[in-house]
């Protein structure tokens, strides 16, 4: 297939260069010249802009870092008319086409709200639009091991899917269009919550005499068990390779979670909904940040309740 | 083997069962007639107080509501002696034995420094003491699958598993005496803090157009994945056989859960623990207690969420 | 002066009659036709839009409900030029006067960042513009006993002065544009703070057995003292004359309570700011909105604590 | 009047010094020499024993740090009876008065329970026994400012007043035996939610552009006005003479605080009772005295609020 792909991040190149490897036609488009260089070597094609890049493609994928720019390149800028324009010009080109129109998917994480007004503008101009967020970070998207969640048709959905199999391992319909959006920051609010209790469990058992690696055993195993514990457990020692081994390096940064944490707050703040815990783990965060571990992986919240051992 | 079981409420009765259909001589004495006439049917040998039922056993069990029962059994009342005094007394009876003193165990889910006083208690006079809080409730106490974790000598672990084995599926040994009690707490914390959030995060993922069952699955799979989604999913229809599907009735209680979470509190002051999610999981369970719902499964804090609809 | 007064709501209408009861020349506008007669038959004059309001006004005064409208009044909207506009173009009509510009004064209640963007937009039109959100109600209000807190240049806020005092008893300048509403918003989160925890503490002594009027005195003379205890105690029956005595009806609402309170979250997600207390407060107060007591007086929070009474 | 004084502390010593210099009889007892040495040079009598020094006193009036040291001073301990017993065997001594009987007094900081058991101990033997914890500080102790909650019968509160004029400003009655406690610790909670929620909105004005200054002012005069905004400020350099401005060096600690809303905890536990703003304070007190500050002034939960400035 010709994919078209825009934003070559951190994220977005080793998910542009599983394109290549699955045997699609890949054309890639950044700002940065040594990004399109690189995937260059690995045999994508590359282009002067996004609308060169998106000639003739029958799937476009944007992977971009803010709503900000997702809205700027579909719905255009002062200086560029958005792809929904240019794209439409483009397409009738062959006429007595079914539909030449290329599937449109931003793996971006955006607000649902920005999500929804470009895919209704997408709608609007006859193209099919979907927010497919990931995670799995910048190691799941090396090993193609990203996780989707997907909003909009379920024909689009349908479309997408073979796409995205290149890329990830597991690709979820959330529903309508913000769905995605929405799906994956309750997941990350769920997810901060999680972490920032089980390292609260964690220091409170060991301040009370336990050893952590016991604790962690018996939790896993009864009904605290949760996917931090699973393979991401923050007391340093207890799990080989998690991040807690090498100080905290890497990882999911305590920077990222809070952003995800102020997500949920604006969503809760649009639904008026009450989010007690998920309150109190987005603080947690940005303090914990605020004291200078904003760059660490964000299990170091850890250390936030160990102060004073 | 010779077991005097002490103690045969909701919990105590159905662990005494198992325990006769695993073969044991058991004889158990409790205030309430009827349940040692329940237990006499099937198989059990029954005693006027706790101190006949304990001649001549080679393991004493108990399972009582709260420590200060637990301290008045062993340590003694202004009405009675305790069993440490009592068995202390009745054991040369068989002399050149090596150690014909029964090895002591405490079901029972009470604070770690009763748990501490009474073990320290035994020691002085020679016994071994363990306390063995179990989860698992009244379902896994039929089933013979209740967790055991379990605080004292390795060596009294050691003994203490076959018997143990006999009415659970998962023995943990946690640590000296009190840490049993300590990873209980620990344990039933961290899963207060599991079930309000995963209400939280479903309730917010609904209020924004979600499906609450296919947000279940994407967050199940995902890094928010946690005991509560794998098994007791607290939103209405999504998992069969949760009691949020029969009105969260029955299960592990409201009141119970705000009471273990008291119990955190209380270890927190202890040790000057810092300990944000699990106050604000204690509270959130004391308020729909005060809304009349102590008496509901736990997972029915997802009403709370949705509240407004 | 002559003034131009946009908005004749709740707060506005009062607002605009006191200008009126002050001597000057007040000419009106809004779009109910009812609000204008009203202030008709009190003295003022009335345009048939905004445009026409301002001409020749020396000040102009905005009282409107959120920013959209503030900026859609002075920006400009698809069906209508802004008044930053249009005021530039009938001011040149007196050549050689210093500066007949008219002072711009915005009461509304909006964000700092919409604040600072029309004060952006009016400075570069030569126009001094006052963000000057107020606080003390629609009692307030009427009484001519408003808090302004004013945001903008030392020039601007000695000019305003005068006509501001009209209306109310206090009258602050908090700093730049954007100040006036930024300070509204800390002193706002404080006060959500103090109610809820002042309905705590009272709620705390009375399921231990004091009398909340005792309790009350006790606290508000010593330590604990603050705004709610002085004049606005939540507990019915303590304070002659307190919402509390008349079910809580009337007052500042609690949906107005929990909308402050999602501004300071904004105000915390912009500048990456750790707000534990203030979200409690806003969790709280968004809880006992969901549960049918958004249009009771904030003060109200109290009944979510007597829960189970 | 005749007073025995037990408990020469930082509080107790400067307490005995104004009963002192208000003419009465004071004699003193405590286990550290030098305390008591002090006293005599200011006139006090001194005792080898609280027994000794409360023979013929018609007023005793304990002040130690805790339940414990209180339980064992009045009900006994291993190694020596206790003053009920001891005060009841002397006061017959003369026979044929109304009620020899010293009315006792205790001002230290105890659970109500441990009051309520004292009290009731005292009573069976004829005593009137007051609990009557103080606020105010070492300051308020000197200056003879001190504020005076009393739990006791109305006569009993009565009979006190003179004597707790001379070291008070303010003495209140409470209600019945443990109110004096259940107040001062609702009241101390309060003030950990005002002290802390008032950091808070400094801290977020301040990051948003806004001098400390003029928003404590503007907040201090209008609905967020507080006992911490009058005259305990916590941001450094706004209110001359606060701990503030001394690096927050003195005061009333960090860790009191924090024990203190530990004891709203208990509390709250006691009676089922929901407070997640207590909660709150207690968590960031809790923290902010593990990252090393229980030794400050409690303001210096400011510093919490400033981090990554």
């Amino acid at each position: 297939m010709n994919i078209a792909f825009i934003g070559l991040g951190n994220m977005g190149s080793p998910m542009a260069s599983n394109l290549v490897k699955a045997g699609h036609r890949v054309t890639v488009f950044d700002l940065v010249e040594s990004a399109m260089q690189a995937l260059e070597s690995e045999g994508a094609g590359r282009a002067d802009s996004a609308e060169a890049a998106t000639q003739g493609a029958d799937v476009v994928i944007s992977m971009l870092p803010a709503g900000v720019h997702v809205k700027g390149l579909y719905l255009g800028r002062d200086d560029a008319p958005g792809l929904l324009e240019t794209l439409d010009a483009s397409t009738p080109s062959t006429p007595n086409t079914p539909n030449t129109r290329p599937l449109i998917i931003d793996a971006s994480t955006i607000s649902p709200e920005d999500a929804r007004t470009v895919a209704a503008a997408a709608a609007e101009r006859g193209f099919t639009w979907l927010d497919a967020p990931v995670s799995g970070g910048v190691g799941g998207a090396k090993a193609g091991a990203l996780t989707f969640i997907v909003g909009g048709s379920a024909e689009g959905f349908e479309q997408a899917k073979p796409v995205l199999d290149a890329m990830g391992k597991n690709v979820f319909h959330a529903g309508d269009n913000g769905a995605g959006q929405v799906a994956k920051i309750c997941n990350n609010m769920l997810l901060g919550i999680l972490m920032s209790g089980t390292a609260e469990a964690l220091a409170l058992g060991v301040k009370n005499g336990m050893d952590p690696a016991v604790l962690s055993e018996i939790m896993k195993q009864s009904s605290g068990g949760n996917w931090a514990l699973n393979g991401y457990n923050p007391w340093p020692g207890v799990m080989e390779g998690a991040a807690a081994g090498r100080d905290y390096e890497g990882g999911f940064l305590t920077d990222l979670m809070a952003k995800d944490l102020g997500l949920a707050w604006e969503l809760a703040l649009g639904s008026k909904s009450t989010v007690p815990m998920g309150s109190q783990a987005r603080n947690l965060f940005a303090l914990h940040s605020a004291q200078g571990n904003g760059r660490l992986d964000f299990s170091s919240i850890q250390k936030l309740y160990r102060e004073g051992e």
